[in-house]
Order: structure tokens, then sequence, then C-alpha cells
């Protein structure tokens, strides 16, 4: 399975590609084409509806532009920062720790600017690009800042470099909300922004993102039990602990049980890392290159007291993180509480105290390049999309054997039916092969051919994209058909009469 | 039907509030909470498949962070601006036309710095907040800019004030996918950035919102016929073009097939401002205080031929814009090219020409207000939300009639066979009365309630939100039966037996 045509396919069947090009572009910004934000949407959607339908979390919206105190109070104004580098004769930026690790090979972690700059200084490490000597290391704060209001009231503003302060911020008027009940679940789906030094790798490190973070507010002295628990127990994945990691040991498979059984970790990160393992195979993203990771001791924030990530392990692009699940105490409310001076305690059967955040923080744009490698099939000289019906841009294609003899209007009637039947549809003319060929690059699971024995019999071909098998069904019975065979729950072959 | 009580529900019952409320909030932002939200994204979708679907528009996503070029090819850096007057003592800012409009009473388009400052002097008019004196007027450009990158190497950033240059940048690549045919929808949604001088009114004029952009790309010698025309011929909308504006006549109902035929605009417009009515319609705004109203010459951006909006007239906050239709002619693709030097020009059939646009550009944010002023409805003490199911922020609530002898495990069941229906469905617990004024408050349209004869007979309590009238009805028939009920398709009366 080759999958580093991944690129060249979005590109040439827009699924992505870079913003601006025709200003010659700028790092870490991409737009989403017909298809890719088709794409997206669907993985919008699947994440969605599980928090609001499965975990009872409420949605809310919040800006993406905000005024500055929320992230003096959450510690990104002081502490949301990446070492830099510039060279003094082209001033290209480089983040220090990233150079000096890559030239030597060794790892960073926990060093200080002086140090960093010292051991720059002792490996020689030059500019890449133009040779030019090094400038100081420094701090650089990775949020984009601009001014709200004009003239002399103007006051700072910040784009999000996430969206939970956001959510956090309203936290009183969720819990009136949801009836001062814990745990209380709350979602949100938006932009957030990181002024990276040198975004690369596409839709993994971006400047302008899109992400879902859900946040579970519980009760501290009820933390530990997950109310669905036992429906995720049984659940296996491939597990690296934070001991693993010290001791070298590891990856192992294990169930969501045992790793709150062997104390590695609670009922809400366990659950939570069970069923993001779920939603992501269900999008169609390779569960054998899936595997939970958790943060080391001295990785972790300081105020978080577990966390874990899911990792997918890319062939072309190495360790892509696509949810973050952590623990994050009752710091952010403590500190908004702090700074706000607003109280963030709750009373609760006669206690009164600030809850503790469960956090699970998807990235959206990468979760769709994941998907893309994965369902990126090669069969012979044919490359298809094998996405699941539930993700891909388009569920069904309709056509017409050929222009005329009323074989286009009779297509467009089906394609009005299954769209009214609530299906994903596109209907498209042309070449019968060329439009197969299209939408297997489009990853269309279904395509129906309409022919003139349709307009004798009512017939149509379905065609299968993976396997390129084809059937005969009455055009009537297409809906509940392909809806049965979308939900596994028929047989392709016994759908309709085989087409040699 | 008082309206004025929108504002109060919408921040009890969790529609939107002013964000950063704990920290002072700040004007012209707000959230969603858990109802609005969802209702927001009724009408993005409404507004999606529409387009999408029904006009064949290619979806695209772009960054809503931008570099500065294509807002110098736009105009935005030179035009963008509006007049500015401080305080010279507190510092309040004004938007130095409207104050002179507020205390003068006189229109003041066309006026020029120089001649406002001149009016403000001779009407004595000073800070209304502290009655300073009021600084000079000048210009001052509404876009939020930030710096991207780092260092040296940094450069400008731009908030995007509409998303339409973000979709006219990669023009080339749509035209390329879209397989070099005109006309060419496509169209985004997203954020989009204004840093309003004094923002008022809540979600009408908010500096972060939402808009839907759809852009046609046409062949300017074919720009006057459009193919679905007469489908749209016979709709009726009250007109007022800008020579009743100038006369001082109209508004007055007419065909949208009468507006092209006595030449007030073109078909594509016309066939838009049609289908938009429609559209709101549908999201159950009141088409009784809609109207199309054309742009007057002297108000129209000077590269567009001719501009229509269409308006709401609030019962509470007067005249309100929910789209702009615009025939752009060639200007922003020339623009883009001169600035970019790529060539923006299409081939088709032997002629070389750079496409003209015409635009469809709604708001997001106006339409939920409105839908909500428009179905807030009081019946006697009861006050509710009519929302259309389509648009509503749940389609159905189920309830048990009590917490126990496993009422509350049976409506669960209801609930997640209505859920895998595909409706958007709500579980609550509580008393029966309560319940159903929470759901008449987020207008809910069906409630649905299991008691101990569902136990029995299968049979569940249904209660349509608009009269209160309760059948009952199998629960094994409630997806199909609120199905066809919600598409009108089935009188309540005759859908079960009537509860006295």
């Amino acid at each position: 399975m080759a999958n580093d045509g991944v690129f060249d396919i979005a590109k040439r069947r827009g699924f992505f590609w870079p913003s601006f090009e025709i200003y010659g572009g700028c790092a870490g910004f991409f737009d989403y084409g017909p298809l890719g934000s088709l794409l997206k949407l669907r993985i919008e959607q699947t994440i969605r509806e599980h928090y609001v339908n499965n975990e009872g979390c409420m949605l809310i919206e919040a800006p993406t532009l905000t005024v500055e105190q929320p992230w003096v109070a959450s510690g990104h104004v002081k502490s949301f920062t990446d070492m830099i580098v510039e060279c003094s004769k082209c001033g290209e930026p480089y983040r220090a720790d990233h150079l000096l690790e890559e030239r030597t090979k060794k790892a960073t972690e926990g060093l200080g600017q002086a140090e960093i700059r010292g051991l720059i200084a002792e490996h020689g490490i030059k500019c890449q690009k133009c040779g030019g000597a090094l400038d100081e290391v420094y701090n650089y704060n990775l949020m984009f800042r601009t001014q709200i209001g004009p003239g002399k009231n103007k006051v700072v503003g910040c784009m999000r470099p996430e969206t939970a302060q956001t959510t956090y911020m309203p936290f009183r008027r969720l819990f009136e909300l949801g009836r001062k009940k814990l745990p209380m679940g709350v979602i949100q789906l938006g932009r957030s922004f990181r002024n990276e030094i040198s975004p690369r790798q596409a839709l993994i490190r971006l400047r302008e993102f899109s992400q879902a973070e859900a946040q579970f507010f519980l009760d501290p002295e009820a933390k530990s039990k997950h109310p669905k628990f036992d429906s995720v127990k049984k659940m296996r994945m491939t597990i690296l602990s934070k001991h693993d990691q010290v001791k070298g040991t590891g990856p192992n498979a294990m169930e969501a049980g045992d790793l709150v059984k062997e104390g590695l970790t609670t009922e809400w990160i366990a659950y939570f890392l069970a069923t993001s393992m779920e939603i992501f195979k269900r999008m169609g993203i390779d569960g054998q290159k899936l595997r939970c990771r958790q943060h080391k001791d001295d990785e972790r924030s300081f105020y978080s007291s577990d966390t874990w990530d899911v990792e997918f392990m890319s062939d072309v692009l190495g360790k892509i993180e696509l949810v973050g699940i952590a623990d994050r105490s009752d710091y952010d409310l403590t500190r908004h509480q702090e700074v706000s001076r607003q109280d963030m305690g709750v009373n609760i059967e006669g206690r009164k105290f600030i809850p503790h955040v469960t956090e699970v923080a998807y990235g959206i744009d990468r979760p769709v390049y994941c998907v893309m490698e994965s369902c990126l099939k090669k069969d012979g000289d044919r490359t298809y999309f094998s996405f699941p019906p539930a993700i891909a841009p388009y569920q069904i294609a309709v056509f017409p054997l050929v222009r005329k003899d009323g074989l286009p209007e009779k297509a467009r009637e089906v394609y009005q039916s299954l769209r009214e039947a609530g299906f994903y549809v596109l209907y498209d003319e042309g070449f019968i092969g060329k439009l197969y060929y299209r939408q297997d690059e489009a990853g269309t699971p279904f395509c129906v051919t309409v022919d003139y024995e349709t307009l004798k019999d009512g017939e149509v071909t379905v065609r299968r994209r993976d396997d390129q098998q084809q059937i005969k069904i009455g055009a009537s019975k297409l809906p509940e058909t392909l809806g049965r065979l979308m939900k596994g729950q028929m047989d392709f072959s016994k759908a309709g009469k085989r087409v040699k």
C-alpha cells in the first residue's frame, strides 16, 4: 500500500492545497477544496454527534478572537512560547530546540535558553539556508495578537490558541443551563491559531487549524468512576505508558479495564481513550497504526496529573497526535477565578468546590490526513480511497450511460430519489470509465449507472468501489438496498443480479 | 406577538450571551450556548445544502487569517474604512457620520471628512458620554491586523473581512476542478471579522461573525440568462427598487419574472432574490417582514453594476440586512490578476475573458436572531418558539412520566429509536409540566411521553408544541409518523387517538 501519493491526489483532486498560492503562499495555511471540505465536514459531524448524542455534551460556539485576560489566567501569555533563533544574515527563523535536535540527534527536553545557545555554538550550527551565523536564542510567544476597537480605547486582542478557555469562561452560565449537575460535558468545535515558527507537513502543523474540544467538569470526589466504563472495559488498545517509555519497554496490547486495574490511569481517561480509538476506526483510520501514549512526568503540563495522546504512526509523516486526553484538575477554573474575581465554585450536596476537568481535545485537520493515508489503496493501476460511507465526501454517484435518449433525465430522477432519502449524492456525466476513475479517487463507495435497460425494466447498475463488482437492482429499491449495504446489513453479491 | 422578550429568553435559555462576561465583556462578541449553537448549525446546514445540492456549488474552506496582498487587490486596505471621531477627554470613539445623523437627523451620505468635521463643530456636538470636546475626524480601517511568523521575516496578517476574496484567490484551481465550465458556483461558510467602531445590537453587528457566501462565475456574454429562472418566475416578492427610493414610492409586490421584464435587474440576481426569500421563509422567518431592496446608484460599490439586499423589518431592531446579492463584474478577478500577476482569464470556445461574478452573501448570525424574533409566540401565559422542524435545535423531546418503574428505560429506548431514524432528539426527566415549558422555550415541535400504559400497550403520548394538542401513538410507529408530520404530509389529529 504505497501512501506517498496522498499529497499528489489531494492537490489534483481538490482535497486541499496551500493557501494564497497566487501571492506566493504562506507556510502553515491550507485551503480545503470541494472534496476535502466535505471530508472534513463529515469528520466534524462524526465527533460532534458522538459527543452531543452519546456523551450528552452541550454544544457551544465562542469567538476565536478574544480579549487578553483569559490567556493571562491560562498561562498562555507567560508560557505559550517556543525558543527561537534567527539567522543574522537572511533572517530565517528556527525553533532552537528542534534545530539542535536535528543536527546533534540528541534530546533537548528540559534545556534552558542559555544551554541551547551554548550547544548551538559548540556544534558550530549555522543557518541551514544561507550558512549565516545564528543570533541569540529567545522565547517567542505563539499567540497571534491584534487590537480590538479604535484609538485610545483599544484593547489587546488574541486569536485563541485553543477552544478550551473559551469554554471555561462561561462555565457558570453552562452550569446553570445544565441544571447544576455534575458530571457536565461541553463540546466546542472551531478554529484556533498558533503562530508556529516554521510550520511544516501540510495539515499536521498549521497556523490556523480546526479543533473539537470536549470538557467534562467533574466532582473531584467522584472523578475516578465513569458511569459508562463497563461498556468499554473489554476494548483492546495499544498502550505505551510513561513507565514503558522510561524503561524502554512496550507498547503492549491492553484492555481498557486493565489500564485502570493496573493503576495506569483513571476510568475517565481510559473511557475516552477507548471511545476515541473506536471513533477513529469508524472514520477509516487504520487501527493497527494507532496507539495510546501517556505523557511522561517531565513532559506533562504542571497542572495536569495525567495526560494521554492517541497517536497515528504515519508511513509518510511519522508520529501524528490525533487527540489529547488530559486530567486538567481544577487549574483552569481556579485561575479564571483568581484573575476575574468571579466565583467558579459550585455547591453540590452541601459541599463547595471547584470542579475538575477531564479534557478530550481533537484536532480536525490531522484526522483528515490520517483518514486519507489509511484509505489510499492501489489495486493494479487503479487508485482509490476506501472511505467508509459515513465519512466519504459522496456516498453515491449517479451517471447516465450516455448523454442522450432520456438517460440523463432518468439518472437525475434516480439522483433526486437518493438525495431525498438522505444520502450524499453526486450527479455526473461523461465517459463511464473516466467517471468511475474520478469516483475512485474521490472515495465514493457506490456508483449507480442508468442505461437503456433502465428505461425498459427500471434496473440500474450498481458498482462497488472496493472490488469493482457490479450488480443490477431495481431503481425503486436503491435507497433501501444502498442503506443496508452501507450499514453492512446485506451482502453485496446477494443484493442484486451479478453483472459479469 | 410581543417580541421584546427574545434577548431575555436567549440569555436565560442559553441561545446566546455576551462573550468574556467574567472579564467585563467586549462589545461585538457573542457566545452561542447549547440551543443557539444548534439553531445556528441548522441554519448553516440549510444554506450549505441548498447551494451544494440545488445550485451545484463546490464547497470550499479557507483560512480566516490571510496575508495582506488579497486585501490590497480587493481595495480593503485602502477603502474598508469608517470615519471616526474620538472624545478628547475620555477617548470614547464614535462613527462620525452616524453621530452626526443621530444628532441632526440629516443624511450624511457622500460627505467627506472635512465636511463632517465642520458639521460636528457647527452643531456643537460633544461626547455623549462625558460631554468632552471631540477630536479630528479621521479614516479608520476596519480590518484586524496581526503579524505572521517571527522576527525579521514576519509578514502582515489580516483577519478576513469577508470570505469572498478567499474564494477568488484559488479561482484557477477551482476552474480546473470544475472541468473548465461556466457558470461555476462555489460556496464558503466561515467566520469573518470587522473591527467595528462601536458595535451594537447583539448578533446584528458583531466584530467576529459567520457568513455563507456563494460566488457564481459567469461568462459575461451569457450572464443575463439563468438556466433555472423559469422555476422562480412566478414568485412574488416585496420590492423596493432604486427608482422607488429616489422617488419615494413603493415598496411593491412583484413577481420575479416582472423584475427582469421591467429591466430592474438580471435573471441571475432575481433568481437569487426569489430563492433566498424561500430559504428564509423555510427557516421560519416571517415572510411579511421581508423585502428586497436595490442599492441606490450612490450607495453601490463602484465596481458593482447592481446590488440588492433582502431585508428583515424587525419590530425590535429596525431594518436588518440578511443577504446581499451583487453583480461584482470582473472587478475582483481582474484586481487579483493585476496584483498577483497570475492569469485569471479563461478560454472558452475560443474566447478569452475574465469571468464576471454574481455573489450571494448571507450573514449567519442575523438569521439566527430573525428566526427567533419571527418564531417567538405568546399563547396566554405560555411562551414558545414556533421553529420549523428543519431548524429547531431539537425536533423531538422524549420523557418518562415518572423516574421509576422502568419508565426511564423504556423512554430511553424510544429516544434511541428516534435518534437512529435520524431525528434531532433530546432525552429529559422531571416534572412533566416543567419539561413541556422548557421545550416550548427551546422551540421543540414534538414532545413524546412514556407512561405506564406504554409498558402495557406500547402507546406513547405525542404533544404538539404549537397548540398543545396530544395524541396517542404506538411507539413503533413514531419514526414514520413524526417524519410525515414534520413534512406536513399528515394531519396531526388523524395521526393517533386524541387525548383530552
